[in-house]
């Protein structure tokens, strides 16, 4: 590009490198944040990103520094009426079962087969054990993924009928593109296998693979005959990223505090806490189901994403509450199909 | 910037975000790469990456996949005469001597302060085990990575009297700036200590904490009883970042696989094996240590950075071996002083 060389070019390019001049335009554009409502938590937001941001402000934050995690089920996509890797066990259960015809006769699995909640419940955490090993482990992390990819191309949620990957919240998307515009790094930390996320996080969330932190399983190497090497899943949990889990995943996949932390449950509550501690500006927030007729209404009474003690420590705390049905002016991308 | 705006400026601006001019400018510049002779390591990688960055290429590949690992100890920096993380367990054994004078005659703290060699090798592995605990365990990450940014301050190698973290190859550091100029995301994957790693690697390499991949400790989260959250380092070993560890280190914090890896010893032949079974263009690399002038001179037969069995391997599957002696210009930025 001749003509156009000189130093406030080169500035300019590194400026736009990080995030400042993108961020400049966010703000000089119309609403980063069309989706949410202009209600309380929007504003914090807006206020938040405007400072940290502010070159010479008192509470400017490094662009190496604006880490942001957010928890994935229930806060970044939907998670009812199951989580949707749990969705996707009992998908894979039911088709793995017609190489397994014993299964029809053995439980954990024959209360997945035959829906039987009650007997799935009964098998307690051996049996989710069981489950997780029968579909999760004893194949290449490879295969696993294609496995995972292959279920979200065909699978659909029973309520909207939809892919399960586009039941991402359209205002978490518009705040996620916003925090990068801003410099900021985005993460996911989520009680989720973090094989599973990978397979869509990049391209539901913008979010690359190296920045999804979740739980895991046992993985082993090993090399075959003619020298080809492979990853190969073992039935074993390893790292359980939820609850205290998670300010140690960040600790351990991110190695610095978080400056915003988003979650929804009880799950997220030690990673707020551990966000919200730090000695610069900080925003931790959660997000709360409150819009039956578009989403889902639950907290303190429900089975997934059981919102109880968090949300009386966002009170003790001064953490943002995010009120779907109040804050939000839309929650999903796509139109939902006649009455919910 | 007023009078600059305009789409032409946007685009140059997204490209330099994206690395791509500044990539052109190391190319249309003189050599990226100063202190590397014009021998066959440093073409093979000029050639590898204007490769894979040639858009329309048949070699292309996106900005998101280009991954890049590097092993640290012997490969970033230097290796002897003994792993500098060694050099920091004695010297903090010896420091927090003067708190426990039961150490003075218990093993192997004995050995560590009298420097007997003989005695802590015949510690074996409990011995190593009890001296990571006292060091690297019992205290905040905080207060940790403390401690370590101390000792780097204050502790100096034995053979060039210098700063450890002076002892970073220069050759390296332009490869790693060049390799970013170009798009690549540049890792540390690492059998060190993670903590240990992330202290000094931004500063050292340009290396943000979240791309450093090493071996870990457990740690706790607990909230003390002001209702502040702390995270807690274990004395117990949680992964071990070697040998097959790295492919599994890097399936788990990077989640894809790199395009480049570079390591020196037997503890790397797995990753490069992992690297190099891609289905895109790889660069497998292994820097042999033949320079017992500027640095050291040490393969089969080391204790540490020990390189055999990958050394045959480079010949079997085509790695680059760089010859420190041959291919190098230059070892560190800083001029040693007198005979070595």
């Amino acid at each position: 590009m001749p003509g156009h060389s000189g130093p406030s070019r080169r500035t300019l390019c590194m400026l736009g490198a990080l995030g400042f001049v993108s961020g400049r335009q966010a703000f000089a554009q119309s609403d980063p944040l069309t989706s949410w409502n202009d209600s309380a938590p929007k504003l914090a937001i807006l206020d938040f990103v405007a400072r940290v941001t502010q070159e010479g402000g008192p509470d400017f934050v490094a662009p190496a520094q604006r880490i942001a995690v957010f928890d994935n089920d229930g806060t970044l996509w939907a998670e009812q009426p199951m989580y949707f890797q749990e969705a996707f066990v009992f998908d894979r259960i039911k088709t793995l079962a017609a190489s397994h015809p014993d299964w029809r006769e053995t439980q954990p699995f024959m209360a997945v087969i035959e829906e039987d909640r009650e007997a799935l419940a009964a098998a307690g955490e051996k049996g989710l054990l069981d489950l997780l090993a029968a579909t999760h482990a004893g194949m290449t992390t490879d295969a696993f993924a294609a496995t995972v990819a292959e279920w979200l191309q065909s699978a659909r949620d029973p309520r909207f009928g939809q892919p399960y990957d586009r039941l991402v919240y359209q205002p978490q998307l518009e705040l996620l593109a916003y925090l990068r515009a801003n410099g900021f790094k985005t993460f996911i930390v989520s009680g989720g296998g973090v094989e599973f996320m990978r397979v869509f996080a990049e391209r539901a969330y913008g979010i690359p693979p190296e920045q999804v932190v979740g739980s895991s399983g046992l993985v082993n190497f090993r090399l075959l005959a003619d020298g080809k090497p492979e990853l190969v899943k073992q039935p074993k949990v390893e790292f359980v990223d939820d609850g205290p889990g998670k300010p140690v995943g960040i600790n351990r996949f991110i190695g610095r505090r978080p400056i915003l932390a988003f979650g929804n449950s009880d799950g997220d509550q030690q990673m707020l806490e551990w966000t919200g501690a730090g000695s610069a500006p900080r925003l931790a927030a959660l997000l709360h189901h409150t819009d039956a007729e578009r989403e889902w209404a639950y907290d303190r009474a429900s089975h997934v994403g059981k919102l109880d003690k968090a949300l009386e420590e966002a009170r003790l705390r001064g953490w943002t509450v995010v009120d779907m049905k109040r804050d939000w002016k839309r929650v999903f991308a796509f139109e939902p199909k006649g009455a919910l």
